[in-house]
């Protein structure tokens, strides 16, 4: 029983994140990344490859970039062609912050990952002095 | 009057998300990038060279990678050290979305900013086969 992840976008903001990952905590080598129309590749073959890889008590999240966008629409439908969508959750509009909770988390239940997804959600930060007094919590 | 844009993050999500806005909109050449800590080099004096770039009726959005992290704690020390908290705001635990949809508008009012972020939330994906008839509405 394993956990598997796979970081899928338009350009490289996929390896990039994957990038930030291993920056900030020294992990990344276990996400699979999907750079797509950076060239004229066809990447639904490692979104197959990615859904065979995983054993029957394995639980895998694909993060896509844009919700509505062909990227996420592919992953979608390869998840469903392969009717693993009970074993595989997919998180759009992902942001580094739920990559990296999720990644770090060992719990891939539907319910976890939607509680990591709230405390993940994109904000706009107050700037009023007061806010600086608190210390890095990352590095 | 302008509007100006800076990613910053931790390793290379930064130029990373660069990319994809190059890829998805052909945009991206006028948004700055900080990729913190993938060399020694010190990162504060591109946000201090951004800041000072802004002219006075110059709108400024500046996107961070995870809300508490150190880029953002350091990105909002220089905006309020600088004073220009009015005319700047910070966006953070950003996504793609988000980043997207504030380049493409016009509109950088902080009123404005708040209705596009929620729109850009992270968000689990259904999956169920009826979800899959509509059409990519990106490319």
């Amino acid at each position: 029983m394993a956990n598997k992840f796979l970081v899928a976008s338009h350009g490289k903001m996929a390896s990039g994140i994957k990038s930030s990952i291993h920056t900030l905590a020294n992990k990344g080598d276990e996400i699979k990344t999907i750079d797509a129309y950076v060239d004229d590749s066809d990447y639904t073959a490692i979104i197959q490859d990615f859904l065979k890889s995983l054993q029957a008590d394995d639980r895998a999240v694909i993060f896509t970039d844009l919700y509505g966008g062909s990227v996420n629409q592919r992953v979608v439908r390869q998840v469903l062609d392969a009717g693993k969508q009970e074993q595989v959750s997919v998180v759009s509009n992902a942001n580094l912050a739920v990559i990296l909770s999720i990644v770090m988390t060992g719990n891939l239940t539907k319910e976890a990952i939607q509680g990591l997804l709230e405390e993940s959600q994109v904000c706009l930060v107050e700037l009023e002095a007061k806010e600086e007094t608190t210390d890095d919590f990352f590095d």
